[in-house]
């Protein structure tokens, strides 16, 4: 099968670089065009880039000649494109690239709170992207040869919130009430300049500008529902759920920590024993499409009492895998546990991947 | 005035190192003993000791004689003994100590939760020393010359909890839920070895054995009152009010992160203003009774939205101030904040001596 | 082909955990025996062991039974053993293997020093392995059909030192000045209880103990030779070669980082792209032997000014690659660099499995 | 006395900062001014700057209004004016103090190499002064009633290097071979980025811009004499010392150390127990002169095997100390050490202070 073309955009910064390698030896995506700042377009890929990654530079990217952020060039010619711009570039950018017909993944905020972009946890809530679907299928009905939309990926911490959630809310109705408290490394601030050293050596910082609003709002419309027109998201509210964060910068590179407590609407709530067969029995979608990236144990529960660790457990499925340990009764809400996502991974450059892999699955691209 | 002959117990551990450095210059105390394990005692302190301060072993303790841990020997002439000993030690010795007549100030948890022995943060709840001062009288009353007992410094997370929920409840009522989710430092794990550099390099740890518990518990007795006799604790109970805690080791070398939560009894809550302003206006006993280390301010409250952070906050008053900061309406109980304080200050050694001020200041001892 | 046998000494230490995780996948091995300490023994492994490892415990391992350290049982069958013992324990435990006619490959420093038995590292000297091989073959000429003999793996940072040594040395003749500052790893501390958090948060430790004299010495019987008779090795004099090392613990998991600087013998030395060239060029024995392990590259050169770095480079060619990098002029001896070397691959457990595969490819077991 | 009127151009960066603490509470300098760019110009200093220093923001500091660095307004008032400006600033700014009559002690690098300007580290060689000194009298005995001149503050690491060589010449005379391995502080790289988090957590970066130049050329002038007319500086030449220099940047907040090595001229050269008596013997003028900020002991010589390290080490005598551990014989050169030197002290504005109080104390200014 030919390989899909991919483009990225904001190539040279911390969430493109991880696009690049993710795609350099991808099975269905093939890198076509990149794009980055006025300065740095014309050059090839490698002399552009400070490449600040733990693998190497992929070949196949090195020679690749960096273009503007313009919908047209290579970019035209892309089935799907991923964009790992600033905010500040985002918004502009982003609507060109759709207006001209184009596939766009963002890990920008920009569009998040737009009532017919989807926000994916591709792990969660694939189910999202019918609205999409029915935007190309409609564009189909209408003559249209070419449909360009765009799909916002989740804030990092809200992807590693939601992840045990999602199979909760299924089996046991809704949850009602939902605290999480952060600890968050230091990769999700990008690298130029990124977060001080000075910040985070022998610190905490206690604070992460947006990060809490994003979560409580984040929440609401990944476990809210579709209007009946299948054409815009319905976002939960208060009543629905009260959400409340407190975000953490701490001195950990990859993998976000979270302690979360939640109680159900539902009386009595699940066992203890219920929730953590739920969350072991769950396989997300994407790992019934049988997608490249899915992990095989979407969601690991850990028994150890010290569990889970960033260092050591960050990795499963390749960052794909969520980790929940430390699950127990809570003495204020039903029950409070530890969850950890790797942050770059499913909470960035590796969902847009994976929704990319669902979007070919689902023959939306 | 003559000063109060002071004895610690675990001299040579991380505890008693700094009992050690916060008497050496005291206005009120002098070191007259030293206790450790066999193998130290008859040595020179300066050779029974690794030294893991950053200030230098202090010149007047250096050549003080290393004992036994047994109340005779200098130790029968100790006005005060302060103990820094572990778990597995404190619970023969110190009852040792007091059957002989000594008045003990234990870091140990052995007999915090004894029914007559008062749990102390010093500038939280010092009336609690009562118990023991009508302790003292009764036996002078009956023609005793010398009365033992022991007072248990709280836990350190525990510390820093209650500190700014004493003036709350004593200005608002009860507070019926609270939840602490901690980012605690590796100072208290002592040095022998204490927290392993692996579990806390690009890492945290989310789980400190036995640690939630504690803070649950002893906030209850903290926060609790006095029999009618004034010679046993009450402790709250779930009824009125539930406290969940989640604790984290982290990359932190001193000073206690905690992430609170509280909900008050009382409708409607307080006012965000009036929360502030009562935490700015509190003076704890300590300060008014004029003792040496007491803080100037107890409680600082800080008003830039990314603070406290323990490398730049955690010595305000030498370590006798707890600074809280991002106090905000919570969505899911009343209100959330910051709390940073020093563990090895109030939460253990510092927090001894100042409880040793103040029984000094009440002529207790 | 038939899987060998491997039996692996000191099973739940971190230098045991390594050679398990090597071994489960291994083409040419399959583990077989696995031993601890009696308070193991007898255990399954997975019950046995307190896994650390950013990977799971393998399937594969879990259920082995661990045995005590003795040549009996199953590790009788073994046809090689590695050893993460303890010096403690490895003096009389790795003798009485020998003794057994068993191979043992350790990690311990107990008998590197021994005049005939080889100390390796497999990129730099497996011709070193000659003395073994010609036991072997004399035992086999006398009709024994089994004979035992210890190869010990090098000193972590020795490893990364020697490794740009040997091809310079080949290509250029003796160095006769040489220094190495070192900034190690924590991970090579074990951690049980490893090294202690307090000393590496916001610190280093100028001093390992036995460390620089392991290097000052190592480097004399690695870049040595081989008596006439194929049956001793020849220790480098101070006339030959001088090595001044000083060594630092600082907070990296894992990755050893080397300034060194060298003087040649020979007058004028190379030029400084002779000497890029001829590590660019090197490629090592095991490379030719087409050993699993192996790197692809022996040596990676890096011409960026501020690399190697241990997160973004230890990882090359799965920890068997040493990278080296600012190589420039040295105005006090000939040239500078910084080398950089995984310390538990090439620099412990990882040397081990490469040395065996070299025992196998060159059918010495 | 009066106090003297200080200014602090670049006072809200963090060598800025640091020059605000320490004149605080001088008991022989007032802050009389402070500049910042023209963003900062015109607003109270407390709104002006983001404080991140341990210590809280100074009463005195807070509500001075912050000028442009410009010689007139209330610089031109100044006894002194400290500069704490980035490099591309300081050149014309500082020129131009210079030109307007003032006294300026910059930390920037721009004039350090100048043949007229006094390099000084206030420890070692404060008899540099005397050229600015007779600058002074020339300009008194030419009836002039102002002369400005500039004294550079040495870079940090060049500072801790050559601390114990000035006894050690003064005593043994010339060294010609020296290295120094660094492992320096991130605080040295200011906070706006400042170091990147990323790059020192799990990491070190093998390299620091400029520093091995700085620490290679620098120590040639400050080991170096005056000319006879006492106007110029003479910097040694290769043929006098030989110094090679590689820096490394490592997880440290404060306190640079470096791994030393040295060969004297004479044969043979001093004993250890010669070398070390000497260090402890040594009393720096600053201390004779008893200038309130000179340490009580200027070298600290300890003797514990794994010493000095940087936490608990470099706040000896206020960070004006330098200690030295691990003195012994180097197989290469002719001896080795480790020193640690507190960089923003002894290293940055803390010199800079120092320098002022000895041009007070010799009554330059």
């Amino acid at each position: 099968m030919a390989l899909k073309k991919a483009g990225v955009l904001g190539a040279t910064g911390s969430v493109g670089q991880r696009f690049i390698l993710l795609l350099a030896n991808h099975p269905e995506f093939e890198i076509h065009a990149l794009g980055a700042s006025g300065r740095s377009a014309g050059r090839n890929y490698k002399d552009a880039v400070t490449w600040k990654q733990t693998e190497l530079l992929p070949e196949s990217a090195k020679n690749i000649k960096v273009e503007e952020c313009k919908p047209d060039g290579s970019f035209a010619e892309c089935d799907v494109v991923f964009s790992g711009l600033d905010a500040d570039f985002a918004g502009q950018i982003e609507k060109d690239f759709v207006e001209a017909g184009l596939v766009v993944i963002s890990n920008a905020k920009n569009y998040r709170r737009e009532a017919d972009v989807p926000l994916i946890v591709p792990i969660v809530n694939p189910e999202h992207l019918s609205v999409v679907e029915k935007k190309v299928e409609d564009a189909k009905a209408n003559g249209k040869t070419k449909q360009g939309f765009i799909i916002c990926i989740s804030n990092c911490s809200t992807a590693g919130l939601v992840a045990p959630l999602k199979p909760l809310v299924d089996a046991y109705g809704p949850i009602e009430l939902l605290t999480s408290t952060t600890l968050q490394a230091i990769s999700g601030g990008g690298f130029s300049p990124g977060i001080p050293g000075i910040d985070v050596l022998d610190n905490i910082v206690p604070f992460i500008s947006g990060e809490e609003e994003k979560i409580e709002w984040e929440t609401k419309k990944i476990l809210g529902g579709i209007n009946d027109k299948g054409t815009e998201f319905k976002i939960l509210s208060d009543d629905d759920i009260k959400v409340s964060a407190q975000c953490n910068r701490v001195a950990v590179s990859d993998g976000h920590t979270e302690c979360i407590s939640l109680k159900f609407a539902n009386r009595p709530p699940p066992s203890l024993e219920q929730i953590k067969q739920t969350l072991r029995d769950y396989v997300c979608d994407a790992s019934k499409l049988g997608c490249h990236s899915a992990p095989k144990q979407t969601i690991h529960v850990l028994e150890e009492q010290d569990r889970p660790q960033p260092r050591l457990d960050r990795d499963r499925d390749s960052g794909y895998g969520v980790s929940v340990g430390r699950i127990r009764e809570d003495p204020v809400l039903d029950y409070k546990m530890v969850v950890l996502s790797h942050n770059t991974i499913i909470g960035a450059a590796g969902a847009g991947i994976l929704i990319a892999e669902i979007l070919l699955a689902k023959n939306i691209i």
